[in-house]
């Protein structure tokens, strides 16, 4: 079924949802599925609306049109997206297969409902993988004592392929801070652990010297301070003491693919909303 | 904060929320916490809102009033209740008290929102706790032979108490038709499995001779038929095969418990809603 | 490392561990992993060790011949086995993807450490992803009034791939009793629910009309008895209302796949001894 | 059934399982339940038996003097017990009484074999609940501008009650350094977060702040430096961005006491070996 989905952030006040749903009434939106949270300690209010397309008497543009006036009295943070139009997403790897195998395998048995554009990688390991799924592969090196070529070049592939989503599905790279910003809260990272523990290198290593019992993953929104953007999703699973560090790494890669799968999932359904540093989303 | 909550189950259509939130708009009210349900199957709408008490002019009673109009053209099914009035709750429970100690302990603590009215069970085992909390106990055996004159007075003793809801806290007996009848939707059992697996006597008994890997509980609304009314909540735990039946007792206690006071929970705070033989659960 | 994997079952009473461990420690035989279950139920006792192969001064028949007197003495019920010879997996799937792929990348990074002889399916749909990998694909269309060619086609090609593991990944056929007798305790299915509810077809849409709160897949090998046989691993995953049988399924594959994967691996690694229609799973 | 409980740590090498079964079968010694775990990184082994009281024919003295030539040709730190000398238990509390009530609930019912000697609290609050369970109550309040007369007095009333094991059930003060020295792994504390995330004051507060999507509770040895000692057990739980702080301490309350409850049921029975900063448990 298509939607629309209407997705809206605000200072909180009484009358939003009597307003937002009177418009959509009185143009016969059927609304399919209404999320809202009421964000007591920040004074905000958030809330997602998915409208069946077909019960609407106008297209996007127009729609954008008839409500403007309404978002600008609620001084509303705000977007409507066609669930019919998919969003162009561009992977970013490694060496390490399973994210980018999760996801491409998703994409293409129709889970997850995107274009994929194209993936980069600073090796040439996956290209098969990702060829015979008919997507292009880049291979950018980055050189260790100079990566700002490396970056330049990935820079220019993200904005050829118009990607409205970046994925770093173990890039295993530092993204530099102008990219950061030119595409915040469009790129999304799969950090090995339960964050805030154990940022930066070598999760695994770190939890087994700590000697934790479960070992987790986060899904998050990437900023220019490492490992600590808005979180979408984590998970862990649990570990004892027989388990290795390989051990680790093996169980791990699970929670990893799947925590990546579902935050994915959720930003490309304008799910994930993103107020300071902290996520609302409409799971 | 104290917050009228009002829940709302009518077929589907355009419209029903855009009337709705400009009803509260039009009185001032101040939605607290929203959540919305469209079935596709059913075709139904369920919908449930928290507005804050002191945001709206009047009470209960005129709000019934004004807002019975459009509850009838929508055909609503719907019911509006006070957080400050706290439900009464009869207490049923055997001999085993983890459930009943549990539930105790968070009424003592504030955490658990109502009032408990009494405790009525079938021995006399559990009086001591029960009588600590300043509880009545009602000790009413079974005759095995003749169950009649024992259910005849544990339906005085509900009315008597004027019972909103009856909790089986593992009570091991199964109640006959006409009480479940008189309080349909308002009697709650913790059945210890996973159903619809293991219906009826010795759960874990079943669950030992099957092998199965996870062992769980399910809080549902008691029916006429055993074991087999609206399922509200369940969880699992694992097991391994160095559990015997023993283990499996007494690691599902932890999930019995938690299981139960879920459920109750969201049936206190008015966020379960039954349509046909399954739930909407606004957790 | 390469290990020798000592499995044995057998009647309980004092003296096995010593026993089999001064034959192990006698010929300077390090043990890196051990495990023992004692069942006060059966009366058994069961146990495996993975021993060092580079510590032991023979190889797998010598250690057969050394070792027969003892399991004589204990009517053991035992294997042994060397990690460094692949067991043989012939994988059965149908259109459904989800389960294959998932097998398929595992094995294609080196996470399974098995010899993956060759896919059967009734459908051509994944012949292009099999071939990918490397891995001979056999479609045996299955006739609904006939089946006993194609089952006969089946049987043919698993006895000339020489496999030592059957896996049904979402196979959707019932295979005939011959076959499961030929390989008792070698085919390993994935039921996709939590076994023993919702035998048979279309378990979600059965999971959807009883309303329950979690979903789950069964590991466990085939017997003639549809979806009866020892269970080797299950897992649930939490849903609620608002998720429709369409959802159920595309959750529960995630599921599916987790769970078929871990069974697996167990069963590759000779973690799984069966007793009547239990397992004893040294994960 | 009684049983002695024999746990073994020594540096790895061939021959020590060997040794130790032929010392319990010379005996008659009947296993009902053995673990084993080689520590490839530190070269250590960790072992554990359950052996049938009865089916030996000495009791504990004896045990030791047989066996102290065997743990010293092994350089073996080692200890045996019997499950039928209960562990002194002191626990300690602040005011919140959700893991203290737990722990005296799982006592009472028989599920906590163990002997729990007093309660001491800073706070009186506790007092009518410790002592319907017939346990000693203390209040002892911490000056927090002199807190050595507090703890000198804590300290004499652990070494009065001859604790075994002291568990601090949300005791909220911090232990001086000397009553870490002298208790070292005897002392359980229960972190209400996911360690090493959110070490110190108030962690559902930094949880809160920083966004994470699990809440977690962690049982820790208490050592000298604050949140650090050797984890026993974690767990976590979900939430999402409509809980509030309150809603996190509520929710995190059940998963602090399921996780100090299995971490002192372990401790009790022997199952936790403590090897530098780390734990290996034998659930």
């Amino acid at each position: 079924m298509r939607t629309f989905r209407l997705v809206i952030a605000c200072p909180d006040r009484v009358g939003i949802v009597a307003k937002v749903s009177h418009f959509l009434a009185s143009h016969n939106g059927w609304i399919h599925e209404a999320s809202h949270h009421s964000d007591a300690q920040s004074g905000w209010f958030f809330m997602r609306h998915e409208i069946r397309a077909d019960s609407l008497p106008f297209g996007l543009e127009a729609f954008r049109e008839a409500f403007a006036p309404i978002a600008d009295a609620f001084s509303m943070v705000w977007h409507i997206s066609d669930s019919a139009v998919q969003k162009r997403v561009v992977l970013m790897a490694s060496r390490e297969s399973h994210c980018l195998a999760d996801l491409l395998h998703r994409w293409h048995s129709d889970e997850l409902d995107c274009d994929i554009a194209c993936v980069i990688s600073n090796h040439d390991d996956l290209r098969g993988m990702v060829e015979w799924h008919g997507i292009p592969y880049y291979h950018v090196p980055v050189d260790a004592n100079d990566k700002q070529p490396a970056f330049a070049e990935v820079s220019r592939l993200v904005a050829q392929h118009q990607a409205d989503v970046v994925v770093l599905a173990r890039y295993m790279q530092i993204l530099p801070p102008q990219l950061c910003q030119a595409y915040a809260q469009k790129v999304i990272n799969i950090h090995h652990s339960f964050l805030p523990s154990f940022v930066g290198a070598k999760p695994y290593h770190q939890a087994a010297l700590r000697g934790v019992k479960l070992i987790g993953a986060t899904c998050h929104y990437v900023t220019e301070e490492l490992d600590a953007g808005p979180i979408i999703e984590q998970d862990v699973v649990r570990i004892n003491h027989s388990d290795t560090t390989e051990d680790m790494v093996r169980l791990g890669r699970d929670v990893e693919k799947m925590v990546l799968a579902r935050g994915l999932r959720y930003h490309l359904e304008d799910r994930v909303l993103v107020h300071g540093n902290k996520t609302v989303v409409f799971a």
